[in-house]
């Protein structure tokens, strides 16, 4: 029997509890949560065996510790469970940045801060909370581990392996490599589909503009509609890397104005093709990133 | 029997076809069109009842000619058309700016100017080519039709009465109006998306960046797979309201670096609560252009 606690059973938490429990039948999930009435949802769609009532308790003889909460509870998290941790309770977590969480971890968990290895699963979150857990929703799926210089490399390989049995596929990085990119491919791109809406939305026109926007709109925008407050926590988390990504893409945006005050549509016409292939390649070579399990 | 002549019959003007058809079954329609593979599949999808060999011949008796073609390809069109135009016959297109072609029209069609009026039907585009066409393309879609001061209100009904029998909602605006609405709601994201693919797509490290990228990309950067011609002919048509919304664009997106580098979360959470929620609504009051036939 292994042991599992999960600190935040939404999609994401309740996906990951599913996924293994179909890998392997001998895992006892536990569940922590701020919300009574989340965890018994939990418990009736079986996705944990137990609701934690007691923190101690909980972690006695606990294998795996996942922290799945909204990643501003993190840092409390850790600071709750450090005197408690068994000697080899391995801690993880799924935030969408690993910098700042791994800075924390050193700072708050101690001696476990060996044992803590920073985690992001790549997986839809449109719909939440734990009715919307799937325990396929990281097959095919990529996730990044990105364990610090002083990670346990028995806690990697756990972490690993338990990745591993829901279908993903693990890669290694450094945290700063992976704020990096995904500043670039997630981050900006929300920045710059919050700025578009909200710059429509405060004209005085704007219930034309709405009426009138289609398809193109649609998807450019979609992602507008994610989580403020997650995506103010994402935001600053990773303020370094995102003020850079920021910078490039205004000077991109200038070239681009540049190109277009100057009537060239030579290089307009390169630009929008390098670009037009890249995508059209992208979306041949990753069908599982660029298409939907959701549609 | 009324007599209908499209110039490209490809997705739009091919659907546009059917939908016609099928909506009265006294249409003869002519097509005209480069090539002539595309114009035969057109005739034996039934999109077409005759392909047309000699322009003057296909022109006379004609109540309608569409304009379907690439826009680069109007002006020409209108050249070759003017000497040949019966005095009843209503000329229209479906391009996706309409200044610039209002301002050709006036330049190149002659008397025959004040039957022309320039349209734009908001309808799907990814696919193309005879083959894509569909008799449910406009099916309440929105039709912006942008008449001239010159424009004979007798053509505008009839050209309002032909989109109407489609199923598609017909508004009339300027061709300025139009052309700032649409560079705001279509043609700038268009440019954001292609900015941001070349950008990755230029780094050494390209390929990590996607290899990693998921769904937040995927969305953002679909139309970045658009044509880069059409999107390069947009572009240049529609200069200066591009330019206007890109200026604005780069200011919004500069206060937002300001917020991020001075680490302020409640004016970021505030901008994406209003981006959020204005996202969330439009997809809720407009779910035919919030959500796509094509899924």
């Amino acid at each position: 029997m292994k042991k599992l606690l999960i600190f935040g059973v939404g999609l994401i938490g309740g996906s990951l509890a599913l996924a293994l429990r179909r890998s392997q039948s001998d895992w006892h999930v536990v569940g922590v949560g701020r919300h009574g009435d989340s965890l018994q949802e939990a418990l009736d769609l079986g996705i944990i065996d137990e609701a934690a009532t007691d923190l101690a308790l909980a972690l006695q003889d606990t294998d795996v510790v996942v922290i799945a909460t909204p990643v501003a509870q993190t840092p409390a998290i850790f600071s709750s469970i450090a005197p408690l941790l068994d000697v080899n309770t391995v801690i993880t977590d799924v935030g969408s940045t690993k910098a700042d969480v791994a800075a924390d971890a050193l700072r708050l968990l101690g001696a476990a801060a060996s044992r803590f290895v920073p985690g992001h699963p790549i997986a839809g979150a449109e719909k939440s909370g734990p009715a919307a857990a799937n325990a396929d929703l990281f097959v095919n799926k990529n996730v990044v581990l990105t364990p610090l210089e002083a990670t346990d490399s028995k806690a990697l390989d756990a972490v690993s392996e338990l990745w591993l049995a829901t279908g993903a596929r693990v890669r290694r990085m450094s945290a700063a490599e992976h704020d990096g990119i995904f500043a670039a491919v997630s981050h900006l791109p929300h920045l710059l589909a919050f700025a578009l809406v909200d710059d429509l939305a405060s004209r005085p026109n704007s219930a034309q503009f709405f009426e009138l926007a289609a398809s193109g709109f649609r998807d450019f925008t979609r992602i507008a509609g994610s989580s403020p407050e997650m995506w103010r926590d994402i935001s600053l988390a990773n303020r370094e890397a995102l003020l850079q990504e920021l910078d490039t893409y205004q000077q991109t945006l200038s070239q681009l104005r540049e190109l277009l005050h100057k009537q060239d549509g030579n290089q307009l016409l390169a630009l929008f093709e390098r670009a037009s292939r890249a995508r059209t390649d992208w979306a041949q070579q990753h069908p599982q990133q660029a298409s939907s399990w959701k549609n």
